[in-house]
């Protein structure tokens, strides 16, 4: 199987942090950039935890753009990010303040040119608010058709949401954004909620992995402690769902997420079920499909593959 | 157990016919009026349909109170009703007009006057579109506090809408009707089509039920004729599903259901998702559960329970 | 000229008990009856203050029937009304505890009967929230086709809201009951802000008027003293504006009004313009005028003709 | 006085090359750039025109930057611009394919250069949609700061809407862009419906011009052609609106112009208002004034000023 060679558009975000992990950990996958948005903490933070989480992985030759800070349309949300994330968005890990710079080009800019400069041969995984992909969309018409693939977490299709009854995080907090890229033409793979509530980090998984005392092993200890203590706060499981980490099961492992191609959008209408993400399953739409989505997935298979996947990092 | 002392909203339609015979055919429940209202037809043949279908059964102490003939705020939907449930809403069966009149209060004037006679005595079925019962709720205060349950045919939660994306029949054909219901304080159980979809009438079905060569069996064949041909038409299964009849297990098989307390309201903003029907699974909303919902149900054994009911009932 | 024999549903409120008594005070005007409705202050109070008005102008022989509580789908506003129209809806009147009693019927249902009883011969004044109106006319289909004229006090066309940037607040409270009046095919004349504003009733007025030493003077005076100053401190002007006794304009002195004819209707979206009633003046809708509104009014000679009906009622 | 530095965002369209002869004609203003946006007709389209009129002026010094081609959420108007500005959008001229091309940078990443190098010393004209301008401030968050002012044609505040009843078709295009805009912080004058309709264009106008007998006064005449005869047909009188070039009037006869300050808005929710840009005359939103937007204008010495600068061109 080829390497899959992928730019990541992302907000880290404690999982964010376990995604990129998972990505530098996989040997299926070239993680060739990053671009930072807003949306888990504010942007000078994401861009800060981007470039110290890859100072601390010692990689030297990923670049990373900065992109924007607010959502298109609506106003920032107040963020609850600092209470699930941590005051610095990476829990109560405490990476020294990155040495590294991110490059002088824009987000935006620098998708349309790497996506231009070799149509259909790279992956887009966008893992946070979708507002860097919209404006790439929107600027560039000739953007989409060069994205070989765009690997999305995001919506919640029969799963409650967790912003609003009907509502995930990621596509509520910028809905105008992930109307656009869903009516894009992009080919896109969904990770929505009802597969990542699925796949739960637990206590003794984190106690498992740090039997290897390595600093990769505290690191993801620290960073989802902050975030473990909220689900079990909030949402009353000791655990914390792998949302982000598991949009790389699509490349890595496709066999364990159920997906089915629907017709799926999202709701912008201002109305109480803004930022639903919904799929047509009866077709009454008349409109052809445009999106893979996991509607299910074996949960503690991929617990169980990130884990060994972190604990081959630990020894390297 | 004592008996359940029924008034029925409801605007037949096939699966609203099969509904009143369940009822008929049920010696737990005592169906004691019928209000109708526009929906599957129009309402002078839901009126018609309702007063024929009563005669057909010699039921002639059962008053008939005529109601609404459009919804609240909407438009009337440009019906599909009478592909689904045939051109008088009666499917195939040729039943002789009525004899009998409506009474002469409306649905409205009835329920009120019913209801506030004998305070938390009578359970409320509402079938169709709920514009009867919202106009009762806004024009009598009292009214919802005299209604001891109300079971209702309607909303789709984790299911797609048969009618838009998100949105089922019912519900979608007076939204704002549905939006005063579920905020009115009535105990309500609500039977969406993540359970009733479950419950498939197959022709294998009605071959088995006619073996009694009877009336009643020839009407259930006859009235789901063009039901079961519009489901294998735009649906793809050989079968109809008994929606409205499957709000009858809530008093004669309640542990077929399976019953979760949660918010649950509907979307009335007028955007794309407008008539959707929303649970609150992870109670993001912080408002207290107001509605039972049926997420599953044993479908097979529902059907099977249907089906002797109606064999005991041809055979009386 | 034939007398315009009126009901009128009413929300009293300082300008309403103005509109009555200018009704009361005008030879060309029988008024044959009130509905109350939920509005200015709460439904006890308009129609307690309905009832006292009728008692201290010794009307014994014009019944109150009593309307809805609250809006037909929306919350009822917060209200600012005790404000305005001061804590019993009555400024700093007095008056006694009625000794009368609202008619049994609900408001809904005699309004119904009252004009199928006589189609075409009653004219309606509406000038409070439409939500009585608005369920006669779902509740009995013939009902618009049988009232003569619909006078309603409401909607902001050119002129600025004074609930929101674009809702007038008789609209705005309830705006979808506005939506099925307007859109019911009953012929309707609109007094909106963009007429009323420009008729100002001033301190200079009031001492003018209490020059007869008389209780209606007295009365007139009291009624607006809380509303007088509500304008002084928030909309700057030392003047009440004559909002629902304009409407009796379009009976006793339509010469002063600007009427035009246009299609007219209520944004019920539930986004930010939600309550605006809007003219279509450039016919982009193709639709037909369903509504004559007044667009402007002589005011000045407006108030004058309001206070010689006054002296004049002051001196019988 | 200073010359005033203009930057124009434009989508020609007749009466955009209106505003632009206008502004070459104006000696109190210098015209820097060009740059081009959907609207009136395709971006294709826009951006030809742009450049042709440009080289029928033998404005060689002045670059024209490509912008974007569909509005920022809603898709694109199916246009009825080439019926009001004839199939090309520049009406009957006959103007020969440009020989010049586009500088390399796109629109927005143009405005952004140009805005950010000279902070407060451009001002920013946008007679198109505002597409362009709202992707410039979401991906730079300095840009707002950096702009001296910015005069947009658009809106219908009291006035009746030209696309929808409320609407006004350069807004309601784009309205998402606009709220962007609008809510941005830059200094903004608008140039409304309410005024642009006050200056009307006569047939008589065109004739007394073309007693020049010069290419200018022939332009004027061809690109107007269509254009007043969609006036003639659907508005109803002899003489076409100077929308875009009213926006001139703001540097070069600002005392025409009645202008107020307040808090102006568009509606964003999807509904039947979608598109209507407000203006809080009584401030219940109590939010401070961002706009200055003229509500009126001296129509007809308007229309003077503009005949007598293109007879001046014209000489030249």
């Amino acid at each position: 199987m080829p390497t899959t060679r992928i730019i990541l558009d992302t907000d880290p975000g404690a999982d964010d942090a376990l995604a990129i992990l998972l990505m530098l950990a996989s040997p299926e996958i070239k993680l060739e950039a990053l671009t930072t948005v807003h949306g888990n903490v504010t942007l000078d933070k994401t861009t800060r935890n981007a470039l110290a989480l890859l100072e601390f992985m010692q990689e030297k030759n990923i670049p990373v753009a900065q992109g924007c800070s607010v959502p298109l349309v609506k106003p920032p949300h107040q963020a609850q990010g600092e209470v699930v994330h941590g005051a610095s968005g990476m829990g109560r890990t405490n990476l020294p303040g990155p040495k590294t710079q991110t490059i002088k080009a824009h987000a935006v800019d620098y998708l349309i040119e790497r996506f231009l400069a070799e149509p259909k041969e790279l992956t887009l995984f966008a893992i946070g608010p979708l507002t860097n992909v919209a404006l790439a969309i929107r600027q560039e018409p000739k953007f989409a058709e060069c994205v070989k693939e765009l690997v999305i977490m995001g919506g919640a299709i029969r799963s409650g949401g967790n912003m609003s009854p009907l509502a995930e995080f990621n596509i509520s907090e910028d809905p105008h954004a992930a109307h656009i890229v869903f009516n894009s033409g992009i080919p896109i793979t969904l990770i929505p909620l009802d597969a990542t509530y699925k796949c739960l980090l637990t206590y003794a998984d984190i106690e498992r992995l740090n039997k290897t005392d390595s600093p990769i092993a505290r690191f993801v200890r620290d960073v989802t402690a902050d975030y473990m203590e909220f689900y079990l706060k909030y949402e009353g499981f000791a655990g914390c769902a792998l949302h982000d980490p598991l949009t790389v099961a699509a490349v890595i492992a496709p066999e364990l997420l159920s997906l089915e191609s629907h017709y799926v959008d999202v709701d912008i209408s201002g109305g109480v079920s803004t930022g639903k993400t919904y799929a047509d399953f009866m077709k009454v739409a008349k409109k052809p499909a445009n999106i893979k989505v996991a509607l299910d997935v074996k949960g503690r298979e991929f617990v169980e593959l990130f884990i060994k996947r972190m604990e081959n990092l630990a020894k390297q």
